[in-house]
């Protein structure tokens, strides 16, 4: 699979790490899901999501946005709304939101030949 | 499964993100991890971790620090300084570490009858 981490970015910068408890594939998750992760690269200083999901565990996804003013932003989006509406309703055992304003950050990256 | 999450702690606190793509379960790498999660325990003002993995995909860890003495001194720890040293010669193809003071934190937890 080829894929790249996010990152890079200069601090200060935020991140909202949403962990969560579901069944694996409940009814309509997946399309709200693909909704939601093409309205939020329309928002104002959004850089970028990860999520990784263990199969029968937890799942963790983190987004990462340039200002407090853009995550805030997101939050309230309406579409985003709903679909945690619909999440407490229908999908999550439990979930929790952790944001953070992010003061270092690094990284490695293999050399390859 | 039963498992909870990580969560419910008053604000300030600090999360380190750690996010890394590597080989689904290389030489040694197991013993090491577990290893860290029982070291980790030991560092005064640690709250807690969180790991998801993707087969096939990235990995994304969370660890949970009262303060930032306790994030950096599990940071230069000599085991935890070994690993990662390991963990760049031999099992990771990048990875990404984000450190951030958490401002706000919420969640939600289903009503079990």
């Amino acid at each position: 699979m080829t894929q790249s981490l996010v990152g890079g970015f200069e601090p200060p910068y935020y991140t909202a790490v949403f962990t969560a408890i579901r069944p694996d594939a409940p009814e309509g998750y997946a399309e709200t899901a693909a909704t939601l992760h093409a309205l939020v690269r329309d928002i104002p200083g959004f850089l970028g999501y990860e999520s990784a999901g263990t199969p029968g565990g937890i799942g963790i996804t983190v987004a990462y946005f340039r200002d407090l003013e853009g995550l805030t932003a997101w939050q309230h989006h309406p579409e985003h709304l709903e679909a945690k509406r619909r999440g407490r309703a229908e999908w999550y055992d439990s979930y929790r939101v952790h944001i953070g304003k992010v003061e270092r950050t690094y990284g490695f990256d293999r050399d390859r030949d």
